[in-house]
Protein backbone atom coordinates (compact mmCIF):
# COMPACT_ATOMS: atom_id res chain seq x y z
CA UNK A 1 0.00 0.00 0.00
CA UNK A 2 1.46 3.39 -1.21
CA UNK A 3 0.82 6.67 0.55
CA UNK A 4 -0.35 9.67 -1.16
CA UNK A 5 1.98 12.48 -0.74
CA UNK A 6 1.01 16.34 -2.00
CA UNK A 7 2.54 16.92 -5.50
CA UNK A 8 3.93 20.30 -4.64
CA UNK A 9 5.83 19.66 -1.28
CA UNK A 10 7.13 17.10 -3.28
CA UNK A 11 8.38 18.79 -5.87
CA UNK A 12 9.92 21.36 -3.31
CA UNK A 13 11.23 18.69 -1.83
CA UNK A 14 13.24 17.04 -4.97
CA UNK A 15 14.12 20.71 -6.01
CA UNK A 16 15.74 21.31 -2.04
CA UNK A 17 17.82 18.15 -2.72
CA UNK A 18 19.30 18.74 -6.29
CA UNK A 19 20.39 21.85 -5.01
CA UNK A 20 21.91 20.03 -2.38
CA UNK A 21 23.23 17.32 -4.36
CA UNK A 22 24.92 20.50 -6.80
CA UNK A 23 26.63 21.84 -3.46
CA UNK A 24 27.35 18.25 -3.10
CA UNK A 25 29.14 18.30 -6.51
CA UNK A 26 30.93 21.37 -5.86
CA UNK A 27 32.92 19.93 -2.89
CA UNK A 28 34.54 17.77 -5.27
CA UNK A 29 35.05 20.49 -7.71
CA UNK A 30 36.87 22.23 -5.24
CA UNK A 31 39.16 19.27 -4.19
CA UNK A 32 40.41 18.96 -7.57
CA UNK A 33 40.75 22.61 -8.21
CA UNK A 34 42.92 23.36 -4.55
CA UNK A 35 44.03 20.02 -4.60
CA UNK A 36 42.91 18.94 -1.41
CA UNK A 37 42.42 15.27 -1.24
CA UNK A 38 40.16 13.14 0.91
CA UNK A 39 40.11 12.72 4.08
CA UNK A 40 40.97 16.12 4.70
CA UNK A 41 38.46 18.93 5.56
CA UNK A 42 41.26 22.21 5.54
CA UNK A 43 43.81 23.94 4.29
CA UNK A 44 42.51 26.89 2.57
CA UNK A 45 40.07 28.96 3.17
CA UNK A 46 38.39 29.49 0.16
CA UNK A 47 38.15 25.65 -0.08
CA UNK A 48 36.38 25.55 3.26
CA UNK A 49 33.90 28.20 2.56
CA UNK A 50 33.11 25.46 -0.46
CA UNK A 51 32.81 22.36 2.18
CA UNK A 52 30.73 24.98 4.59
CA UNK A 53 27.91 25.64 1.99
CA UNK A 54 27.54 21.70 1.84
CA UNK A 55 27.73 21.22 5.59
CA UNK A 56 25.42 24.24 6.46
CA UNK A 57 23.14 23.10 3.26
CA UNK A 58 22.39 19.41 5.36
CA UNK A 59 22.65 20.80 8.72
CA UNK A 60 19.31 23.14 7.62
CA UNK A 61 17.88 20.21 5.44
CA UNK A 62 17.48 18.09 8.67
CA UNK A 63 14.78 20.57 9.92
CA UNK A 64 14.24 21.90 6.71
CA UNK A 65 12.29 18.75 5.27
CA UNK A 66 10.27 17.49 8.42
CA UNK A 67 9.31 21.19 9.25
CA UNK A 68 7.92 21.27 5.44
CA UNK A 69 5.99 18.23 5.82
CA UNK A 70 4.66 18.82 9.18
CA UNK A 71 3.04 22.07 7.77
CA UNK A 72 1.93 20.32 4.34
CA UNK A 73 0.21 17.81 6.72
CA UNK A 74 -1.04 20.33 9.47
CA UNK A 75 -1.58 23.45 8.11
CA UNK A 76 -1.52 23.29 4.08
CA UNK A 77 0.57 21.75 1.55
CA UNK A 78 0.40 24.65 -0.68
CA UNK A 79 1.51 27.27 1.70
CA UNK A 80 4.07 24.81 2.62
CA UNK A 81 5.27 24.55 -0.83
CA UNK A 82 5.54 28.15 -1.06
CA UNK A 83 7.50 28.59 1.63
CA UNK A 84 9.67 25.60 1.09
CA UNK A 85 10.31 27.56 -2.63
CA UNK A 86 11.62 30.53 -0.66
CA UNK A 87 13.85 28.21 1.25
CA UNK A 88 15.25 27.30 -1.87
CA UNK A 89 15.89 30.66 -3.32
CA UNK A 90 17.35 31.54 0.14
CA UNK A 91 19.66 28.47 -0.13
CA UNK A 92 21.12 29.43 -3.61
CA UNK A 93 21.65 32.82 -2.72
CA UNK A 94 23.69 31.59 0.41
CA UNK A 95 25.71 28.96 -1.60
CA UNK A 96 25.98 31.75 -4.03
CA UNK A 97 27.24 34.63 -1.86
CA UNK A 98 29.32 32.56 0.35
CA UNK A 99 31.57 30.87 -2.20
CA UNK A 100 32.72 34.55 -2.86
CA UNK A 101 32.96 35.64 0.72
CA UNK A 102 32.14 34.48 4.13
CA UNK A 103 30.13 38.04 4.47
CA UNK A 104 28.42 37.52 1.68
CA UNK A 105 26.17 34.54 3.05
CA UNK A 106 24.48 36.41 5.27
CA UNK A 107 20.91 37.45 3.12
CA UNK A 108 20.35 34.02 2.18
CA UNK A 109 20.63 32.26 5.77
CA UNK A 110 18.24 34.93 6.55
CA UNK A 111 15.97 34.43 4.29
CA UNK A 112 16.04 29.90 4.55
CA UNK A 113 16.01 30.48 8.62
CA UNK A 114 12.82 33.03 8.39
CA UNK A 115 11.16 30.48 6.02
CA UNK A 116 12.56 27.29 8.22
CA UNK A 117 11.12 29.03 11.70
CA UNK A 118 7.83 29.97 9.50
CA UNK A 119 7.36 26.31 8.53
CA UNK A 120 8.27 25.23 12.44
CA UNK A 121 6.64 27.57 14.13
CA UNK A 122 3.10 27.33 12.19
CA UNK A 123 3.21 23.46 12.61
CA UNK A 124 4.09 23.36 16.43
CA UNK A 125 0.78 25.89 16.71
CA UNK A 126 -1.09 23.32 14.46
CA UNK A 127 -0.40 20.46 16.24
CA UNK A 128 -1.02 21.97 19.31
CA UNK A 129 -4.20 22.76 18.54
CA UNK A 130 -4.58 19.31 16.91
CA UNK A 131 -3.89 17.78 19.87
CA UNK A 132 -6.19 19.97 22.36
CA UNK A 133 -9.43 19.85 19.61
CA UNK A 134 -8.71 15.76 20.33
CA UNK A 135 -8.87 16.12 24.01
CA UNK A 136 -12.35 18.22 23.84
CA UNK A 137 -14.11 15.15 21.47
CA UNK A 138 -16.14 13.21 23.79
CA UNK B 1 -4.63 15.41 -0.87
CA UNK B 2 -2.62 15.53 2.56
CA UNK B 3 -1.56 12.63 4.29
CA UNK B 4 -2.43 12.14 8.31
CA UNK B 5 0.30 12.41 10.73
CA UNK B 6 -0.19 11.05 14.64
CA UNK B 7 -0.14 14.70 16.66
CA UNK B 8 2.06 13.03 19.25
CA UNK B 9 5.11 12.04 17.25
CA UNK B 10 4.55 15.39 14.93
CA UNK B 11 4.86 17.01 18.49
CA UNK B 12 7.89 14.96 19.61
CA UNK B 13 9.60 15.78 15.90
CA UNK B 14 8.83 19.94 16.61
CA UNK B 15 10.07 19.64 19.89
CA UNK B 16 13.34 17.94 18.85
CA UNK B 17 13.65 20.03 15.83
CA UNK B 18 13.21 23.23 18.57
CA UNK B 19 16.36 21.70 20.91
CA UNK B 20 18.35 20.98 17.43
CA UNK B 21 17.52 24.47 16.03
CA UNK B 22 18.81 25.87 19.95
CA UNK B 23 22.58 24.09 20.52
CA UNK B 24 22.99 25.70 16.67
CA UNK B 25 22.35 29.15 17.56
CA UNK B 26 24.35 28.64 20.29
CA UNK B 27 27.29 27.82 17.66
CA UNK B 28 26.55 31.14 16.38
CA UNK B 29 26.83 32.98 20.26
CA UNK B 30 29.95 30.97 20.52
CA UNK B 31 31.59 31.45 17.40
CA UNK B 32 31.08 35.46 18.66
CA UNK B 33 31.83 35.09 22.52
CA UNK B 34 35.44 33.01 21.42
CA UNK B 35 36.01 35.17 17.97
CA UNK B 36 35.69 32.33 15.17
CA UNK B 37 35.14 33.28 12.03
CA UNK B 38 33.01 31.03 9.60
CA UNK B 39 34.50 29.19 7.52
CA UNK B 40 36.77 28.43 10.54
CA UNK B 41 35.71 25.19 12.72
CA UNK B 42 38.62 25.08 15.22
CA UNK B 43 41.13 26.85 17.04
CA UNK B 44 39.10 26.40 20.83
CA UNK B 45 38.86 23.39 22.73
CA UNK B 46 35.43 25.45 24.46
CA UNK B 47 34.01 26.35 20.76
CA UNK B 48 34.91 23.15 19.40
CA UNK B 49 32.58 21.02 22.33
CA UNK B 50 29.71 23.63 21.32
CA UNK B 51 30.53 22.48 17.47
CA UNK B 52 30.42 18.81 18.72
CA UNK B 53 26.92 19.20 20.23
CA UNK B 54 25.42 20.58 16.82
CA UNK B 55 27.41 17.90 14.69
CA UNK B 56 26.03 14.98 17.55
CA UNK B 57 22.41 16.47 17.03
CA UNK B 58 22.48 16.14 13.83
CA UNK B 59 24.13 12.88 13.52
CA UNK B 60 21.81 11.34 15.72
CA UNK B 61 18.46 13.18 14.27
CA UNK B 62 19.16 11.40 11.07
CA UNK B 63 18.42 8.15 12.54
CA UNK B 64 16.06 8.98 15.36
CA UNK B 65 13.22 10.61 12.83
CA UNK B 66 13.38 8.14 10.70
CA UNK B 67 12.88 5.52 13.71
CA UNK B 68 10.60 8.08 15.75
CA UNK B 69 8.03 7.65 12.65
CA UNK B 70 8.54 4.00 11.45
CA UNK B 71 7.60 2.72 14.96
CA UNK B 72 4.79 5.09 15.38
CA UNK B 73 3.33 3.59 11.78
CA UNK B 74 4.19 -0.19 12.48
CA UNK B 75 4.41 -0.24 16.50
CA UNK B 76 2.36 2.73 18.31
CA UNK B 77 2.08 6.60 17.66
CA UNK B 78 1.84 6.58 21.44
CA UNK B 79 4.72 4.89 22.60
CA UNK B 80 6.56 5.86 19.83
CA UNK B 81 5.95 9.86 21.14
CA UNK B 82 7.26 8.43 24.73
CA UNK B 83 10.37 6.88 23.83
CA UNK B 84 10.80 10.01 21.64
CA UNK B 85 10.31 12.31 24.42
CA UNK B 86 12.96 10.61 26.65
CA UNK B 87 15.40 11.13 24.06
CA UNK B 88 14.75 14.83 23.78
CA UNK B 89 15.17 14.37 27.40
CA UNK B 90 18.83 12.58 26.66
CA UNK B 91 19.61 15.34 23.95
CA UNK B 92 18.78 18.28 26.46
CA UNK B 93 21.39 16.30 29.18
CA UNK B 94 23.81 15.49 26.46
CA UNK B 95 24.11 19.13 25.00
CA UNK B 96 24.38 20.47 28.71
CA UNK B 97 27.15 18.29 30.36
CA UNK B 98 28.90 18.45 27.13
CA UNK B 99 28.89 22.23 27.32
CA UNK B 100 30.78 21.64 30.17
CA UNK B 101 33.59 19.10 29.95
CA UNK B 102 33.41 16.21 27.28
CA UNK B 103 33.20 13.78 30.12
CA UNK B 104 29.77 14.60 31.08
CA UNK B 105 28.06 14.23 27.63
CA UNK B 106 28.03 10.20 28.44
CA UNK B 107 24.80 10.10 30.38
CA UNK B 108 22.72 11.88 27.64
CA UNK B 109 24.53 9.91 25.26
CA UNK B 110 23.22 6.79 26.31
CA UNK B 111 20.14 7.76 27.20
CA UNK B 112 19.49 9.03 23.27
CA UNK B 113 21.28 6.28 22.39
CA UNK B 114 19.08 3.74 23.99
CA UNK B 115 15.77 5.24 22.90
CA UNK B 116 17.16 5.52 19.16
CA UNK B 117 17.83 1.39 19.80
CA UNK B 118 14.45 0.86 21.03
CA UNK B 119 13.08 2.59 18.20
CA UNK B 120 15.21 1.05 15.54
CA UNK B 121 14.94 -2.38 16.99
CA UNK B 122 11.23 -2.03 17.59
CA UNK B 123 10.27 -1.63 13.86
CA UNK B 124 12.61 -3.97 12.47
CA UNK B 125 10.86 -6.61 14.36
CA UNK B 126 7.54 -5.45 13.37
CA UNK B 127 8.05 -4.82 9.58
CA UNK B 128 10.06 -8.16 9.26
CA UNK B 129 6.38 -9.54 11.02
CA UNK B 130 4.56 -7.40 8.61
CA UNK B 131 6.24 -8.87 5.65
CA UNK B 132 5.93 -12.03 7.16
CA UNK B 133 2.31 -11.97 7.48
CA UNK B 134 1.69 -10.57 4.22
CA UNK B 135 3.17 -13.11 2.47
CA UNK B 136 0.72 -15.81 4.84
CA UNK B 137 -1.85 -13.76 3.24
CA UNK B 138 -3.20 -16.14 0.16
CA UNK C 1 -4.16 8.04 12.79
CA UNK C 2 -1.48 5.83 11.65
CA UNK C 3 -0.44 5.85 8.18
CA UNK C 4 0.70 3.05 6.19
CA UNK C 5 4.02 2.69 4.60
CA UNK C 6 4.82 -0.59 2.71
CA UNK C 7 7.11 -2.43 4.26
CA UNK C 8 9.84 -3.31 1.70
CA UNK C 9 10.89 0.40 1.61
CA UNK C 10 10.46 0.64 5.70
CA UNK C 11 12.75 -2.39 5.54
CA UNK C 12 15.52 -0.59 3.64
CA UNK C 13 15.25 2.82 5.60
CA UNK C 14 16.01 -0.08 8.68
CA UNK C 15 18.53 -1.54 7.02
CA UNK C 16 20.28 1.94 5.78
CA UNK C 17 20.24 3.37 9.33
CA UNK C 18 22.03 -0.06 11.00
CA UNK C 19 24.92 0.41 8.38
CA UNK C 20 25.02 4.40 9.47
CA UNK C 21 24.72 3.21 13.58
CA UNK C 22 27.48 0.32 12.52
CA UNK C 23 29.98 3.37 11.03
CA UNK C 24 28.93 5.56 13.66
CA UNK C 25 30.25 3.10 16.37
CA UNK C 26 33.40 2.63 14.23
CA UNK C 27 34.47 6.04 14.90
CA UNK C 28 33.76 5.13 18.74
CA UNK C 29 36.04 2.70 18.82
CA UNK C 30 38.57 4.62 15.71
CA UNK C 31 38.45 7.11 18.82
CA UNK C 32 39.88 4.70 21.77
CA UNK C 33 42.44 2.99 19.08
CA UNK C 34 43.92 5.90 17.97
CA UNK C 35 44.13 8.06 21.55
CA UNK C 36 41.90 10.88 20.15
CA UNK C 37 39.58 12.32 22.44
CA UNK C 38 36.55 14.09 21.84
CA UNK C 39 35.83 17.07 20.30
CA UNK C 40 39.23 16.20 18.29
CA UNK C 41 37.97 15.54 14.70
CA UNK C 42 41.79 14.98 13.19
CA UNK C 43 45.13 14.03 14.07
CA UNK C 44 45.69 10.97 12.10
CA UNK C 45 44.84 10.26 8.93
CA UNK C 46 43.54 6.82 9.73
CA UNK C 47 41.32 7.77 11.81
CA UNK C 48 39.82 10.74 9.88
CA UNK C 49 38.58 8.15 6.85
CA UNK C 50 37.29 6.60 9.44
CA UNK C 51 35.76 9.45 10.29
CA UNK C 52 34.26 10.62 7.25
CA UNK C 53 33.34 6.97 6.56
CA UNK C 54 30.68 8.36 8.91
CA UNK C 55 29.95 11.85 7.75
CA UNK C 56 29.53 11.00 4.40
CA UNK C 57 27.17 8.11 5.16
CA UNK C 58 25.32 11.24 6.95
CA UNK C 59 25.42 13.35 3.91
CA UNK C 60 23.71 11.00 1.52
CA UNK C 61 21.20 9.83 3.67
CA UNK C 62 19.90 12.89 4.20
CA UNK C 63 19.17 12.48 0.17
CA UNK C 64 18.60 8.93 -0.09
CA UNK C 65 15.73 8.73 2.36
CA UNK C 66 13.75 11.12 1.01
CA UNK C 67 14.09 10.01 -2.30
CA UNK C 68 13.30 6.39 -1.66
CA UNK C 69 9.96 7.32 -0.01
CA UNK C 70 9.35 9.59 -2.61
CA UNK C 71 10.11 7.27 -5.20
CA UNK C 72 8.38 4.61 -3.03
CA UNK C 73 5.17 6.78 -3.50
CA UNK C 74 5.31 8.10 -7.23
CA UNK C 75 6.63 5.47 -8.77
CA UNK C 76 7.19 1.88 -7.44
CA UNK C 77 7.73 0.90 -3.33
CA UNK C 78 9.12 -2.27 -4.94
CA UNK C 79 11.27 -0.85 -7.19
CA UNK C 80 12.48 2.02 -4.63
CA UNK C 81 13.01 -1.06 -2.03
CA UNK C 82 15.27 -2.32 -5.10
CA UNK C 83 17.43 0.43 -5.59
CA UNK C 84 17.53 1.19 -2.00
CA UNK C 85 18.70 -2.26 -1.47
CA UNK C 86 21.61 -1.25 -4.28
CA UNK C 87 22.86 1.45 -2.38
CA UNK C 88 22.85 -0.33 0.92
CA UNK C 89 25.29 -2.48 -0.63
CA UNK C 90 27.00 0.43 -2.18
CA UNK C 91 27.31 2.59 1.18
CA UNK C 92 28.40 -0.93 2.59
CA UNK C 93 31.33 -1.49 -0.11
CA UNK C 94 32.73 2.36 0.15
CA UNK C 95 32.95 1.81 3.73
CA UNK C 96 34.80 -1.22 3.65
CA UNK C 97 36.99 0.42 0.64
CA UNK C 98 37.39 3.47 2.40
CA UNK C 99 38.81 2.39 5.63
CA UNK C 100 41.55 0.65 3.72
CA UNK C 101 42.50 3.67 1.71
CA UNK C 102 40.99 6.95 0.66
CA UNK C 103 41.16 5.46 -3.61
CA UNK C 104 39.50 2.72 -2.73
CA UNK C 105 36.34 4.56 -1.80
CA UNK C 106 35.43 5.02 -5.53
CA UNK C 107 33.44 2.69 -6.21
CA UNK C 108 30.57 2.33 -3.17
CA UNK C 109 30.74 5.91 -4.13
CA UNK C 110 29.84 5.49 -7.70
CA UNK C 111 26.93 2.37 -6.24
CA UNK C 112 25.10 5.00 -4.12
CA UNK C 113 25.33 7.59 -6.50
CA UNK C 114 23.59 5.78 -9.06
CA UNK C 115 20.94 4.55 -7.00
CA UNK C 116 20.40 8.14 -5.46
CA UNK C 117 20.22 9.58 -8.95
CA UNK C 118 17.74 6.87 -10.11
CA UNK C 119 15.84 7.58 -7.13
CA UNK C 120 15.77 11.48 -7.11
CA UNK C 121 15.22 11.48 -11.35
CA UNK C 122 12.81 9.26 -11.02
CA UNK C 123 10.92 10.95 -8.35
CA UNK C 124 10.86 14.51 -10.31
CA UNK C 125 9.85 13.02 -13.69
CA UNK C 126 6.33 11.33 -11.89
CA UNK C 127 5.84 14.63 -9.55
CA UNK C 128 6.07 16.92 -12.35
CA UNK C 129 3.54 14.34 -14.13
CA UNK C 130 1.19 14.34 -11.33
CA UNK C 131 0.93 18.09 -11.30
CA UNK C 132 0.38 18.23 -15.24
CA UNK C 133 -2.06 15.94 -14.44
CA UNK C 134 -4.06 17.02 -11.73
CA UNK C 135 -4.00 20.61 -13.82
CA UNK C 136 -5.40 18.65 -16.86
CA UNK C 137 -8.56 17.46 -14.84
CA UNK C 138 -11.73 19.43 -15.35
Amino acid sequence: MTITLSPWPSLVTVCALIVYFGVTINVGRARAKYKISPPQMTGNPDFERVIRVQQNTLEQLIIFLPSLWLFAAFVSPLWAAGIGALWIVGRILFAWGYYQAAEKRVLGFGITSLATITLLGGSFVKIILAIANSGNTP
